[in-house]
């Protein structure tokens, strides 16, 4: 079951990052191959749709929603490309396709990747916004530079690859999870906020809860799709994470006890959005397609 | 010729930078030893420099100055951490010293870059700023945005490693300097100027061509020291640009003919600077400080 919306959202991105990337530059144009190759790779884009989805929920315009929708995924893209590297995860395949340093090669892939970060905060501070304030402009680039930094996105990654070849507990694992992915996912929900003429700090608060528990179900249910999918589906080697020795739920709760993890993010997820005022519907869902997925 | 105020912002940039760090994330701590490592390296602090004494010039508050002056740092820090990976430039040393992926590790150096980058422009979106208004910090935010990335820092670098072991002109050599150290030493006085009260469009142009100037005669020098200077002094292999095989100024236009160029740069610094009111002495000692160093 799909969310009604996000084909649509889905497409608006796409067009929304093709155009982006088309300006180009003429005479500097050394690394927008890569880029583009990373950026235009496709995927679920599931922090732009959390971006447009709870933005158009709290009174957004549609066209403020473009700039932190386009950032977050500019942002994500890069750390995609990054984690390939073979300093990194050393992976070939990425959504089936080459990886950045494989299509290119290992240096492109580092300044692409840099050049894409620089890029989420360019889109996020020369966007032509109608109804957003440069106060609001300066809180979207706070939030997404706190998630993306060293108390978030890049700490994650820091531990999940000095847990590689190490037995952690579960809180340690949630707690890569909530840096590595949680932080950009509920960075999604915040820059929607601040798009929007909405300033109840308690709507703010519900929808992190919403999206935190959505971003580490999304993990529990990539450990288990890990295990249960074939790469033909999923786009790398099955079993990847137990080939590299990392922790994961099913390793550390039994597949069993995973899903039950899954499931009770799940009803975490929908219980937070209880509060939420207006029709939740499409959130809803999507917390329902991200945990039913297997893609 | 040392100018009178170098030794002071100096000091106050490590102040502030040491500051900072310390403040630490007792949880996500795992990259601070890396990042710290590198930002607390020392290093002659010229951009951070040019963001005080352009800010002070222009009427700017000094804790006002703080957050460019760092930010500024925070991400030629990072910009050199990448450089020095062995997908990169490959060397070991920096100031004398290990570098960061040598001091750590690889996947270390890339993610502790990473979150340098993303710290630049978290310092500058939360600084507790006296008298600039959010439309400035936006600004400010565009500004380092767009000197850091695929237009600017980045695409310097990807023409920097695309012309090893090849042959290029000296225009071609002059925009990879201009994108590679040139977009970040104009931003430092871009952001200064939006620190500031002055809204002269005039003023900005006349300290921009200045800057740029002054950018371009660091590189001409930094290629003639390269070859006049042992390791000792300089902190790095002697010749390391001919053994890589780079084109260098001295190479197209003979140490002479390199030495002239840095001259008439020099020149036209001080002849922007004639246009901007105000004390400009500091600035055009600044000049010569930079055309006359021998490290």
């Amino acid at each position: 079951m799909i969310p009604a919306s996000l084909p649509r959202f889905q497409q608006r991105l796409e067009q929304q990052l093709q155009q982006l990337m088309q300006q180009g530059l003429p005479d500097t144009a050394v690394l927008e191959p890569a880029m583009s190759y990373s950026l235009l790779l496709g995927g679920k884009r599931i922090r732009p749709y959390l971006v447009y989805v709870t933005g158009q929920l709290l009174g957004a315009r549609l066209e403020d929603l473009d700039a932190p929708a386009m950032a977050i995924e500019a942002l994500h893209t890069y750390s995609l490309i990054h984690d390939d590297l073979p300093a990194m995860d050393d992976d070939d395949l990425r959504r089936g396709k080459a990886t950045c340093h494989k299509a290119f090669n290992e240096a492109t892939a580092i300044l692409a990747g840099d050049a894409l970060q620089a890029l989420a905060f360019e889109i996020l501070s020369q966007h032509p916004y109608q109804q957003v304030s440069s106060a609001c402009q300066i809180k979207m680039v706070h939030a997404l530079a706190r998630a993306a930094g060293a108390a978030g996105m890049c700490a994650g990654q820091a531990i999940d690859l000095a847990q590689t070849n190490q037995q952690i507990d579960l809180n340690r694992l949630e707690q890569m999870h909530r840096l590595k992915t949680g932080a950009l996912i509920e960075c999604s929900v915040k820059m929607a906020y601040y798009c929007s003429p909405c300033q109840d700090p308690q709507v703010l608060a519900a929808l992190l809860t919403y999206a935190s528990a959505l971003g580490l179900a999304f993990q529990v249910q990539d450990d288990i799709l890990d295990i249960e999918s074939d790469t033909a589906t999923l786009g790398k080697p099955q079993g990847s994470d137990l080939k590299a020795n990392k922790s994961t739920y099913p390793a550390l709760l039994g597949l069993e006890g995973a899903r039950q993890k899954a499931g009770q993010l799940y009803q975490d997820a929908l219980a937070a959005l209880d509060t939420v005022p207006g029709d939740t519907s499409e959130l809803r869902a999507f917390a329902h397609y991200i945990i039913a997925r297997t893609f």
